[in-house]
């Protein structure tokens, strides 16, 4: 008997079961200094700890897309080892900010699985859920993602989709003990308040970042992600793309570091409504970005806070100061990500 | 009306006004990792918590370099997003020794203004300094940066060009709490001390690195410096080299760390009288460095520290050990830097 | 007179001298960070304070390789800046367990000398022992490498070859304080225990992972290990490979990375039994691993940990699911590393 884990294949997955992942990681400064020289990041609350201690969080939380990474990288090597690609996300939700010091474990339960008409692969849906070493909930997400069947002939049950909400509602938010009452926006860098924005609006980020081999695979490799896909030439070579594959996160990561110039007051994710890696991305590729405000909510009983949903695309190789009219069909487009950040307000 | 910070344009600066630059950073563990990782620095006081305790601090210091870096990051924003070149530096000073935990903020005051005969560009001079959390200077330094008018026919005042001195004089140099009388050159990888060294003295530092792309725009990144040319290539091909340049900054940090050899027990730099990026540096370039001293100067009453002033060059592609009769004119050359350093006297 | 270092040649070594090295280093939580995006390592005492808790160890100690390049890196501006080639490892011996904090140094005792026939060159024999800040031994280990004659006619005393064991007996493995009565292989991310592998068994690694400069480079910064051939491509243009070779402890490093596919349970090194760089290894280069189980050892009065002594294999541009009858004969080998682990039994 090998010793080798091969990943589970489609027709491993049973609804309902609970899949409790490896390698619980304690989140250090270090991470906090990989994760600013990975992707340049400038939003003030995960950059400083006297910042973070104002808004009420001491010492800074760590960004919420690197507990995005880590709580993902864990459910690869279960989830996703035999996949052939990552369909999208849903209900993503930020719980408890995460700190140096903390230690990340996740749990994933199969809520849907669809064999595809083909009989070679099906979708299988999971909500993977990351705690603390005291068991709380830092992030809760839907991701569906298509997984190769070991044996096409393997007999699956019945086609199972799960339901899953456009977007977060804002009651649902989390920010417990974050206060945004003696927010500087100088020190923040934006002079853009909650109230600035309209839904609708488009905002270029300018700015474009070209991506290294040598980056995508130290940040995936951080996020003990071990797909594959993202880390061997040689196999690839002969693959789909004859190149290796950006890790869809690290693209993630890129275009809300560019987000900052025009939401520089965005400091604090709190939900992740869903996302779709529209194309691939590869080493050479220069990443821009631009965002449309889908929603602009109040919060109830808070007069310091509101919430964005903001849906940022990300293309390559092309800028984006001619917004499209219809971004979702952007040529160039690699990503759609749609979420809910939160903003002082001006009080 | 946009919200993307196009950056202050030549017209946009005013003689004798404060800028209070953005994003406050907590300097981490991560930090000193990655600067060594970035430079592979051997200076002992660095290096080593319980070598930085013999000499006074606990626990040690970050590379005074990082400091630089981190403070002239927050600058670029509001002072050079809009820069055609990085001219030079002057009158720097280093105060109260950074470490992990510390947090970093800098406030830049416009000293000249200077317009360029084709009316298309001015130089602005600004002195940036640096304060940590308790409102202490950790640093402080003039640069002057030629900028491009937004609007070439904007009319401007009177040029304003601030004298500076050549160099800080030692009486002004910070070294509070730091003492060399229990160090051990053995441990610090050195036999020379300052009595050694004598004013007009070459020294060769040997040995060369080559930059990769990956590794300046994770520098860059790191110090939270936008400056767009370090990062986009898809923009950069269009440019005026074809190619990504590298932050001078880095730079001075690699022809730092090559220094260590030959002047390793130059611990601690204490001032930056100057500085010059004589021609761009590229990913592939590989970098050599030779240094020579300008001044040597006692300490009063303090038989256990000098100060040298040293003049280091980094040259591309081209071995030092041919010492140029005049270093200034050297073919290859790419940086000069001016600085004065601490180092243990012999008693 | 020169103040360059130009390091250690052959006939500079004296049988039997001390050699304390420079460049005392504390290592941080920026180095557990840094050495997780380097190798992707997944080995669960490393990556969670809570899970090394468990196991008696907290918080988490650094990876066993990073002490072992950390010490090795020490000992490479006296030991090996003339070195042609690394030859061997024998008798390493980790001791007390490197928490982030420590601080470590090392200190060189030459063992073993011996002239090659040509005159051109010698072979050094030291053993390197690295301590921390409390003066307790970290590693031990034995290495010997050809070095450059400054003086090819330079007189060299009579040859001493040191005896060294094939491997260390058991009964002197370190393991204070290790306790694996709780360990949770689900956590670990693997079912196999100790009692799981047989001597002579083959597990293949699967996974391959490409080499780039950028990455080699900021590994070997990181330790600080300055050994020329790693950072200069214009020097090594012209050289024998024309190109930057990667440290060879940087191949160790990636296939013990990969090594978790199959031995996720070997969650400690405890003694570096031997090791030989076959062939050098270049940026573009995929490594791809596989190991043989050399030995099973039961521990004397602990039920709850058993020794494996293990030959991992790595191989450039070849997958190693056909395991070659003889592994020291596969024309791809470049690294056959021998080393004895720690793992949980089932009891």
């Amino acid at each position: 008997m090998t010793k080798t884990n091969t990943g589970n294949f489609f027709e491993d997955f049973r609804l309902g079961s609970e899949i409790r992942h490896a390698t619980p990681r304690t989140v250090t400064q270090g991470d906090i200094a990989l994760y600013t020289a990975l992707y340049g990041g400038r939003f003030a609350l995960h950059s400083s700890a006297e910042f973070a201690a104002v808004c009420g969080l001491k010492p800074q939380p760590v960004d919420d897309l690197l507990v995005f990474h880590l709580v993902f990288g864990k459910s690869v090597p279960d989830i996703s080892l035999n996949a052939v690609a990552n369909l999208g996300y849903a209900e993503g939700r930020f719980g408890v900010p995460v700190h140096a010091g903390d230690t990340l474990c996740a749990i994933s339960k199969v809520i849907g699985l669809k064999e595809n008409a083909n009989r070679q692969t099906g979708i299988v849906y999971v909500r993977t859920t990351g705690f603390n070493q005291q068991g709380e909930t830092v992030l809760e997400f839907v991701r569906w993602v298509m997984v190769r069947k070991r044996d096409p002939a393997a007999e699956i049950g019945p086609a199972e989709v799960p339901e899953t909400a456009p977007f977060l509602p804002p009651g649902r938010l989390v920010f417990d003990s974050l206060y945004f009452s003696h927010y500087d926006p100088v020190l923040a860098g934006s002079p853009h308040f909650w109230e600035d924005y309209s839904p609708g609006e488009r905002i270029d980020h300018v700015d474009g970042m070209t991506i290294e081999e040598a980056e995508h695979m130290l940040a995936t490799r951080l996020y003990q992600n071990t797909a594959k896909v993202h880390f061997n030439q040689h196999a690839e070579a002969k693959g789909r793309f004859g190149r290796r594959l950006v890790y869809g996160g690290h693209i993630i990561s890129l275009a809300r570091s560019l987000s900052f110039n025009g939401l520089g007051n965005a400091v604090k994710i709190a939900a992740i409504n869903g996302g779709r890696h529209v194309a691939p991305c590869f080493a050479g590729d220069t990443l821009y970005a631009w965002s449309r405000i889908e929603d602009v909510w109040e919060i109830a009983n808070r007069p310091d806070i509101g919430a964005l949903r903001v849906k940022t695309f990300a293309a390559k190789d092309h800028p984006c100061a001619d917004f499209p009219g219809d971004e979702e069909a952007h040529p160039q487009l690699v990503l759609e990500f749609d979420y809910t950040v939160l903003m002082p307000r001006r009080f």
